[in-house]
């Protein structure tokens, strides 16, 4: 027992009132509001509404089969499920090695793949990592919030670089060396391909370029590549699992998709990894979107070998490991059977894209991004809707509460131009856009 | 496409050397030992040993079976699994509070509670919202590695207090306000009760004195109460889940631990909670300990009013969500079946307990702690182990390799004096226990 307790009160009296509790400065960053929506729809829910919720990047179709199989199985058995090591149990990681060689023919040392609570453990470890406070790190806008959210809550010097549709909504050497003369010398650059919310892609070409040119500055590159295997074909050379004609096809129903077998990566891309290019980058990825397993939270990231022990020693401390039940039933996702049922998926993803990209003129949307992958639709609601509700995101909260549709508002994605613009998920699939849709346009008749 | 993308080193002529690449200084944290010993036992099994790992906080039993069933049930169902709530699903948040009620007799507002991805999510998310750069946050010494090391990855000053046996190895008044005077004023102080390594546990008087002078100094309390319920009853009047017969019993193995009903609070001491006293707590728990649930990487927080807005929106982009699965499974943790298995668990532990006091001469350890609550023994391995293996790490080390027993130096818990010290999880259960004793012992002798 401490010696002595006091009773409470008597060493109050010679002490000056006590400043009052208040949040850290480092946490005032922006919500997310995205996440904000999907509390409300769940919200909706449970008070009975019949919500079609498009706000977030949530595969309408789950995880393969064998995935959920391997997971029943485990906890029937009742097993104890304990801590498995903190980077991830040998046989994952070793799985995720061999999907590199699979789709990209890049030699992986599984030593190097770090699983990881989402990708959002990723990249909390993988900033605190590689970046210090004050540190100036680079994204396109628009861009994904939380990359610039969780950069500001550890001290970092986000560096937005205004990345509009005539450089497809991706960096480029130039707008880099620009916001350096502005700015200072870069610490890193978020590379985003397929991107969220644009949909837009990396060259094979463009990825070179700015892997050297991170290289030859000491920049570290962070290629977040979680959309690769969602991609829908394009004219300017990158494939797609989903071919052109399940895009353009009429009536997207109808359409199959046409996935191409997996492994094939002759016949088409599944976007281009940074590692192809340079091992200093850090590349990140996740079970949640091709695999369709969000609700998981298991991802992954490759460490780039300076960076290794770092990522390693702190996530001992940070999350200690990632979900243990979530890693022994994704050592499934790498089977041919995963693989085909997660291409099928992509083909759905195809015919909801397709099915947005008819409508557009009746939804009256304008200056939309290509969605060459990715499963979103960035646009905007057009000058009548602005007109109307002054702010997407006034316009979101309109219809999510009069027609039951959650959409995004542009916000969380672009800090100058967001008011204007609202992203779409078609992840959900086919017959929930169709749904959205004809709502959405009785919505703004109305 | 890029506009004019330059070949590979076209640009670079002009440009001095690349500084090299390297990871951030505020990354340079010492390793959870704990989790790098883990990863050792990981591999030594998958080489085919047959190895007893008493290393880290793991109850053998797992999970309670409604949990686990409910688990099977969900994945068995193919159903998707999407992001949840950021805070966590309302029917979590709801079961949790009722569990205040139950055990504390505190009513909490299902609002102020935070599903967290363990109890690691919840010191990062709730670290980042009460503390700026450079903030003091005392924590006792021996204590939990990773608060320090979150604490210093996020610039925090941790101010370690030598708490020993005269004060139970927890912080007091008189000690925290030398460390004022030390070091300058602080704006936190992390308690745990039962504390890990020591197992040592703050009586009601201590929490309300310690609550009172927080309050009044305006230090956010940070209550850690993941070892609440695995309680073994002391002579100072802390009762406990299991009773002293338990304890005392000449042959565990037979005790049954008498584990008392659940809910019945007039009886037994499930440990002091800080919202008892305290509000402007973080109060942090998780399903990973009385639960036995470690790998599923779930927890919570109680959020004091003024961060739960903090907690909110950092949490929306940090994590996005919980583990969906393990949510909907774990809201089966709080039926009666439940508790009545987690606490004969509790039973076990106290056997197990017993069964390490009982040999504690024939390991020729010394100086151990209490170990009122939780499931550690805190020890100096002794004299003669120390004068040949000069450290417990390189002592640790040896009784890895050679006898195939993991535990863990006292390095990870008391920067001081940790090379004294060995730290033993009984949590693995009599039988891993007895064995473990029979092998430490021929190895001391060998």
């Amino acid at each position: 027992m401490i010696s002595s307790p006091q009773p409470d009160g008597q060493s109050s009296t010679s002490l000056p009132p006590a400043p009052p509790l208040a949040p850290s400065s480092r946490s005032q960053v922006p919500a997310f509001q995205v996440m904000t929506i999907l509390g409300q729809v769940a919200e909706l829910r449970a008070a009975g509404a019949d919500v079609v919720s498009l706000c977030a990047g949530e595969p309408g179709g789950g995880a393969p089969a064998g995935v959920s199989a391997r997971a029943a199985e485990l906890h029937a058995s009742g097993r104890a499920l304990n801590y498995t090591p903190t980077l991830g149990i040998e046989e994952l990681r070793t799985a995720i090695a061999g999907h590199y060689a699979r789709w990209y023919g890049v030699d992986v040392d599984p030593a190097r793949v770090a699983v990881t609570t989402g990708s959002s453990g990723a990249f909390m470890a993988g900033f605190l990592a590689a970046f210090n406070p004050g540190d100036r790190v680079a994204m396109a806008r628009p861009g994904y919030a939380a990359y610039r959210n969780i950069l500001a809550a550890l001290g970092c010097q986000v560096v937005e670089i205004d990345a509009g549709p005539a450089v497809r909504f991706q960096p480029t050497p130039a707008l880099l060396e620009e916001a350096e003369s502005t700015h200072g010398p870069l610490a890193g650059l978020i590379l985003a391909s397929p991107n969220n919310p644009t949909g837009t892609m990396a060259t094979r070409a463009e990825m070179a370029v700015l892997a050297t040119w991170c290289r030859e500055r000491g920049v570290r590159l962070v290629s977040d590549e979680i959309y690769h295997g969602i991609t829908y074909g394009s004219s300017d050379g990158i494939g797609g699992a989903a071919t052109a004609d399940a895009v353009d096809a009429s009536d997207g129903n109808d359409a199959d998709g046409a996935a191409a077998a997996p492994g094939d990566r002759a016949d088409v891309e599944r976007g281009v990894c940074a590692w192809e290019y340079s091992t200093e980058a850090m590349v990140i990825s996740s079970f949640s979107k091709y695999w369709g397993m969000p609700g998981w939270r298991i991802g992954w990231m490759l460490m780039p070998e300076d960076l290794a022990p770092a990522i390693g020693g702190l996530s001992g401390s940070v999350s200690l490991c990632p979900p243990a039940p979530a890693q022994y039933a994704a050592v499934e996702a790498f089977s041919d059977e995963s693989y085909a049922a997660c291409d099928a998926q992509v083909a759905g993803f195809a015919r909801a894209r397709a099915l947005v990209l008819k409508n557009q003129d009746r939804l009256g949307w304008a200056d939309a991004a290509p969605a060459d992958g990715a499963f979103y639709f960035w646009a905007k609601p057009g000058e009548a809707m602005l007109a109307r509700y002054g702010t997407s995101t006034v316009y979101c909260e309109a219809l999510l509460e009069r027609a039951h549709v959650a959409l995004t508002p542009g916000t969380d994605f672009d800090t100058a131009h967001g008011e204007d613009y609202v992203r779409l998920s078609f992840a959900a699939g086919y017959d929930a856009v169709a749904e959205a849709i004809e709502r959405i346009v009785a919505f703004q008749r109305g």
